[in-house]
């Protein structure tokens, strides 16, 4: 019998080699702009959060739909990123979203930037699911679930 | 004989639709990012701002380089925008730099912000050669005078 | 008998020096941030628009109220900045915002940035009040009108 | 005999409670700006970041200032962030840093953001000392170290 309570998913989180495209399927494409240089000439820390948060979003939208019949909505609760390489103007990237871990009212994101097959940054971010009205985090609507739990393991 | 003054070059400024696609040749693509979304949901005027400075950067290093030999930089001096329609998020736009007008020691830059075919927003951009050391404007290189001149008249 | 006819009031755009602080009374102070700055090392013409911006906000929303029984809002229609001297961080800047022209259906801001006294970057806004349902500019409402050739005369 | 070596420093890292006003003696003030905004009508993830960068290169500059007769450099290799509170605008807010923990070629410092005395997110950045020729991390400089177990320390 399968156990698909919440804690039975921890652990996952290490089970994934964010650092490879091969772990991923799903990209945004982002092309680097002037403004994403820094005092320094390499692209700033704080361009990497944007290229995270542009897939992360994209991600939610498209492959972890909230149900539209429920006031609910994904709020940021924690990120991390390593930074690997400098990043160079001007160019492309690829900015990688994965789902690497669930919990009751929470899902844990893999993420990571590709330069071609180099990733130049990699890191997480936890999305706790919230009622609008009273800003709480609600345990994840059950057919939310479902979809996280077969992205967990694909 | 043709007149190559600077004052010869005034006037060319409104020649020139800058809201249509076909009277540009130089392009930039850019992705679309959730930061550039603002409070009331569509892309914010900066953003419109931060595509014509990418757009204008990658037209003066490829297209109007400054002698390496000589410390000379450009500097904007003046910028306008006109806010034609909305731009919804995601997807990608078109940023398109022309030259529209040459003076003594600055160069006129027309540009706009396509989606598809459509204009969204549009501008100009004055960009003064200065002497690094002294800080100050001093006359267009020869040798960028005809690179400009031939843009102009394309 | 004073005209209050809107195009009445065209003219006045040229009757503020926008480059002196006595010209207004109307200053958000602004934080400057490492983030402001560019491959260049001082502060990107970026960061000004966005200073414009955020003292146009305030501006709107503190001194010009648009009625709320009706679904009015501000939009930005054309955007122009004289950068008249390099920036540099660490610091702080005032950045300034008055009425300079009542038109039909917008409103046109006069803005400046200063470093203690001295302006580096003036401009104008052109805000105009859009039904937000239909997106289109209507006259601007009777109470607001008031207010605004009020700022202006001051 | 106190052990000075690296890795005695280890474990000081959860020594400070991030979310204390208390815990810090170095803040810089951060005026919010609409461009700050996401379009969930709050203060975006990304700004947090900005502040964050902001104090802590005012922190380095400042109060860890490495040796300038060497070419070292410091550069960010991970970010932590934990969101703590919805923060609102318009307003200012303090920007927190201190050093938590001291390694070899390393500092890592903890970060917050105060509204008020109120901790709206608090995390880690790892600052590495690298050879700004070769790109590679170097050790501590004895005269940084000595300052930065100083301030460890208070």
């Amino acid at each position: 019998m399968p156990d698909s309570s919440p804690t039975a998913r921890r652990g996952w989180y290490n089970a994934f080699d964010l650092t490879k495209r091969s772990s991923y399927a799903f990209f945004t494409e982002e092309s680097l702009r002037f403004a994403d240089l820094d005092h320094n000439g390499h692209v700033n820390n704080v361009a990497f959060t944007i290229f995270f948060e542009n897939s992360r979003v994209r991600f939610l939208t498209d492959i972890l739909p909230l149900p539209r019949t429920k006031s609910m909505g994904f709020v940021l609760a924690h990120l991390s990123i390593d930074y690997r390489a400098q990043l160079y103007y001007p160019g492309n990237v690829s900015a990688a979203t994965r789902v690497v871990e669930i919990r009751n009212s929470s899902v844990v994101l893999g993420q990571a930037i590709f330069r071609g097959d180099a990733c130049v940054a990699c890191g997480h971010a936890i999305m706790v699911v919230i009622d609008k009205q009273s800003g709480k985090g609600v345990p994840l609507p059950a057919e939310l679930r479902v979809i996280v739990e077969e992205k967990l393991s694909s």
